[in-house]
């Protein structure tokens, strides 16, 4: 079999004994943590450094996911096991040379937080990839205006690259194509958690979508109110028409024009089975006349970290390609094919 | 909204603006006509040639797809509404300046035809995109051995660009990512069609698979022996463990070794609803530890003509972007995302 020496059409057996991409993680939450653990079993990408509010951890040879989760649980920041600082960020971007690859795996209840953490990245000339899984279409929409920026400092930035926005996303522009019209694409997710409070910035971000509630007053509200709103509703986040990125994603991509995109789902905080499957559904008329329906769904036993993480660096194996190219900027995750990243 | 200026990233208000490209399709039988008819709707792209047996019709302005059956009807070949040649190929490359892209619907009952075509059309010094829809390993692995030909005359390749290959092998990379180890993906096509003898190469294609057949075998059947093998199965092909190129497609973009593909499918020549619904299914271990498996499925409504044309000119509109970027040589259609093109 002829190889391929393109970036693009890359020679798996040579990448596989290539040394891996050097990966930092921002933020240590819930999906922070899930990170660096799925990192930690892939050959073709390690973790050399992340940040949380307390401060970050750096490790140029891979830092190790047991002292991380042991620093949490006995200081409460990852920066036990390395720096403790008020600036994780810019303790990071000291050691930018280090770095192949940012993961934003940030709590994002502000849209111009993302964008302002990779502006700083822009500014102390950066030049690697940055993937990121934001769900909100204003936040998506910042982190595109960042584009010719993220050009000059020759940044390879995907966004939107998670399960929803990401992995449906794509899927629903792959489904597109069989079609000459898209008359809608409907994307439902059933999230089932039984520790929402690992993933609190996750249900605070789902409960500013409901009803008489938006991001200011999600920002303020305490644990034991949130714990009051999730009893309210026995433990079950209902979201319709969502305020969700797939929508301008596909936008972008030039598949449909974004208020043809709905995105609902159903979040139950208190067990771990998902309410519904999550899926998506494109629905349209072909050239020869037909209406008819695509479904992409996905497996209830896979965890929202596998759907968000796997995807995730799927992408940012694509964007290390690109980058190699010199293919610079921002892109959406429904425009670009994410490549397994073993 | 910030507009992107990038090839891969493109302002589709004014793609929309732009004089489409201009594509020629090679081949005018079911699959060759049924193109013709789907690019007569598209804004975006344009038939200026198009070439069968007897001879090609070649029109900078574009060709009227009523003015191309009526000469098939009347004369049997196309060359009817332009030039009859007994290298009709030979003739389209002889205008090779007006062409942007090329769409390969020829019958490839010989796994080297295409390539030869391909070899022919680099060797004329053409530089713009080309997509194949073919279906075979050994037929996609020979285009892949022309990687460094094509990247010499800068021509970019999209190579299995169809359905399966093509839709379904796309969507089986982009369900993968949710998995650290994929244990095995199937694809099961059900195709259902009334005329079988709009598409005999298809279906001579098809026998090939069948137990006691091959390519030499069917190459030299009769209508009437064709006929009569259709008459045995009641009008039903039952196909397992066939020789299709997802395998390989999907080895190449380093998803999954070649082995765990399966591709299977039934055809009725009957009747035009499918036996089945056609699906892939990627089972695989996540990174926590859990078995699963996501489904993709296509609509029933969705004929084979609109899920195979559909994808290829999505391929086509990316090869042209790709193009424009200086990105040549030859890719597999799981390793590109495609875009829609309108």
């Amino acid at each position: 079999m002829q190889k391929q020496e393109l970036g693009m059409n890359v020679d798996n057996t040579k990448a596989h004994k290539a040394p891996p991409a050097r990966v930092a993680v921002l933020g240590a939450g819930g999906l922070g943590m899930a990170a660096a653990q799925m990192l930690s079993q892939k050959r073709s990408l390690q973790l050399v450094a992340i940040a949380d509010k307390g401060g970050a951890a750096i490790d140029p040879t891979g830092l190790s996911v047991e002292d991380l989760l042991d620093a949490q649980k006995k200081h409460k920041t990852v920066g036990a096991a390395g720096i403790k600082t008020d600036d994780s960020i810019g303790a990071v971007i000291k050691h930018l040379g280090l770095i192949d690859g940012v993961f934003i795996a940030l709590p994002n209840l502000d849209n111009n937080f993302v964008p302002s953490v990779v502006r700083r990245f822009a500014d102390a000339k950066y030049s690697g990839v940055m993937v990121d899984a934001l769900k909100r279409t204003t936040a998506v929409k910042n982190i595109f205006q960042l584009h010719k920026k993220l050009q000059q400092s020759r940044i390879t930035y995907i966004t939107g690259a998670g399960a929803t926005p990401g992995l449906l996303t794509a899927a629903a522009n792959l489904a597109a194509q069989s079609y000459s019209e898209i008359q809608s694409i409907d994307i439902e997710f059933g999230v089932g958690i039984s520790n929402w409070e690992a993933y609190r910035a996750t249900i605070k971000e789902d409960i500013a979508h409901l009803e008489g509630f938006n991001l200011e007053k999600v920002s303020t509200m305490t644990y034991e109110e949130i714990l009051a709103e999730l009893d309210r509703r026995d433990g079950i986040l209902k979201l319709v028409n969502m305020e969700h990125a797939d929508d301008i994603l596909l936008e972008i991509a030039g598949t449909v024009s974004r208020e043809k995109v709905h995105i609902g789902g159903v979040v139950d905080t208190r067990n771990p089975k998902k309410p519904v499957s999550t899926h998506v559904t494109v629905t349209g008329r072909t050239y020869d006349g037909f209406t008819s329906t695509h479904t992409f769904t996905l497996g209830d036993e896979t965890t929202m970290a596998a759907n968000v993480l796997g995807p995730a660096f799927g992408w940012l194996a694509k964007a290390l390609q690109l980058h190699k190219r010199g293919i610079y900027g921002v892109f959406g995750s429904a425009e670009i094919m994410p490549k397994f990243a073993p």
